[in-house]
């Protein structure tokens, strides 16, 4: 079985991605009852609203959980102080150097994950000490690396590269993504999408089901001179695909795209003005469930599929 | 074991791909001689020069190979018409409509596959009678699809939606990937970039040791407005993404492109004014080696780790 388990206190090697706008106390605790690591997405937080959410994640479950922490927001540093003075048992770290907290984190006693888009980052978090890499591929949903490197070119040169475990993260959300992501050598995976629409996301419902209603093509990767960004195709989506088309300047890029777009239109559900961050694998989800169906349908799937690739391929 | 190796009379379900300036008579039959499906891409040739290549594979190997057709070059008709009179067991049609050749060529005996990368695609081909799809994913190198569907969300989704087989193309160039595309549940893989640096490519040493020298990120789909093309980021490139960030229209780029370009990349080796179309898995290639050598070493390690991922995750 997966050294993730052990290694995470958990009985089932899916992470639920942290996702702003979607995954609060509700969303991690009911992960993390139903046997994965739930993860509560601190980029959207105030500190102190991070705080609220971890004591309500503990009330909820005494099982492992994380924060996810993107290392670049302003609050980072005061992020860590409630970490750190409440007992969070693992975070996971992005968008930002993993040099800064981890030995402060690790000495805490936390596992610690950074998420990284290629190997010299994977390289550079595995230097920094962090205990994993979590793999995200282009055909993730939110803020992506540059590079475009898809989640089956990603993960064997990741595992190829470092000593420290590798988990596959982007275009994974059924049983047969995540067989795909344990063949390319990934001990575990992180599952955002599908968890987005969870019953427990504290998303609008209009968001909901417009990631339901994708098809495939109705998402892309844009923003690449600012920050590359994945994002259903809607009005918002097109402004800023025109103006980019267009060769307008990062800066003008960026005073189109303003502020609290993604508040806009993942939590208020503003469909024409909001920024509506989804993986690519979201042409393929196809229900609002609990989170706790989604973790079993899935590691259900990964398990007829492990035996009949055994049977099929002898 | 797989119902490619049946159906197309091969001992391996690996093929390789059809590529301009590569794939000629030697790297096919080499690939059929091995075990493979060998494949002559007739995109890079008039119909006598594909005519002399089928002839000398047939010379070369008595086992089954195919040809590629891109439906939208002005010589289909021409080299239908050789492929049918020269009895090539398989033929790969891709770029164009299946509708227009499938039942002719089926009705002479060929098998057909064609490649989408689409499911919508899929639907159409397997309407059309197709014997088979080749699901090909935004990491592989030329031509794309515009919807930059990656080959882990593309193939779960054609598996669920057609009910002929499905091979998976884009990204796989080790035995881990192949162990991923068949855990999405495809019957076989297409190899592209490895093969494009085999001995028997027919490509410049240049262009192959360009691709060796490929690191992640060094790829790019661009050309989105006339025809999304995955090359390598040479000072080319680098003037054709300049004019697409400036907002130049269609016409102009394809003014700027001109006609050639991948003859004087990869068959002449020109570096600066060549186009260098390959896979994103460029950075993965460590070595020019014979075909034999390549499919064995794929193959090999597929076995390896099934086996590891059959005792690891019980």
């Amino acid at each position: 079985m997966s050294c993730l388990n052990d290694f995470l206190g958990i009985k089932i090697p899916i992470i639920q991605a942290g996702m702003v706008w979607c995954s609060g106390w509700k969303l991690a605790s009911a992960v993390s009852e139903a046997g994965g690591l739930g993860v509560i997405g601190a980029g959207s937080m105030r500190p102190e609203v991070l705080a609220a959410h971890i004591a309500k994640c503990q009330v909820a479950t005494d099982k492992p959980f994380a924060v996810n922490l993107p290392l670049i927001y302003p609050h980072a540093e005061a992020h860590i102080a409630h970490i750190l003075a409440m007992r969070v048992p693992v975070v996971i770290t992005s968008a930002g150097s993993p040099s800064k907290y981890t030995a402060q984190l690790k000495g805490a006693g936390c596992k610690v994950l950074h998420v990284v888009a290629s190997s010299q980052f994977a390289l550079k978090a595995q230097a920094a000490g962090v205990d994993a890499v979590i793999g995200e591929g282009f055909e993730a949903g939110g803020h992506n690396g540059r590079e475009e490197t898809t989640t089956l070119c990603l993960i064997p040169e990741l595992v190829r590269q470092v000593r420290i475990p590798v988990v596959a993260a982007g275009g994974i959300a059924c049983g047969r993504s995540m067989l795909a992501a344990i063949g390319m050598g990934a001990c575990g995976v992180q599952v955002g999408s599908r968890f987005a629409v969870a019953e427990e996301s504290s998303a609008h419902n209009a968001f909901k089901q417009a990631v339901l209603n994708a098809k495939e093509g109705d998402t892309e990767l844009i923003m690449k001179l600012i920050t590359p960004t994945r994002m259903l195709k809607n009005p918002l989506y097109k402004r800023l695909k025109e103006a980019e088309m267009a060769g307008v300047a990062p800066d003008a890029l960026r005073e189109l795209l303003g502020r609290g777009r993604s508040r806009l239109g993942i939590f208020e559900g503003n469909w024409e003005e909001g920024e509506l961050e989804i993986g690519q694998v979201a042409a393929s989800i196809q229900r609002i469930e609990p989170a706790k169906d989604i973790l079993d349908s899935i590691w259900t799937e990964f398990h007829i599929y492990k035996k009949r690739l055994a049977e099929d391929w002898q």
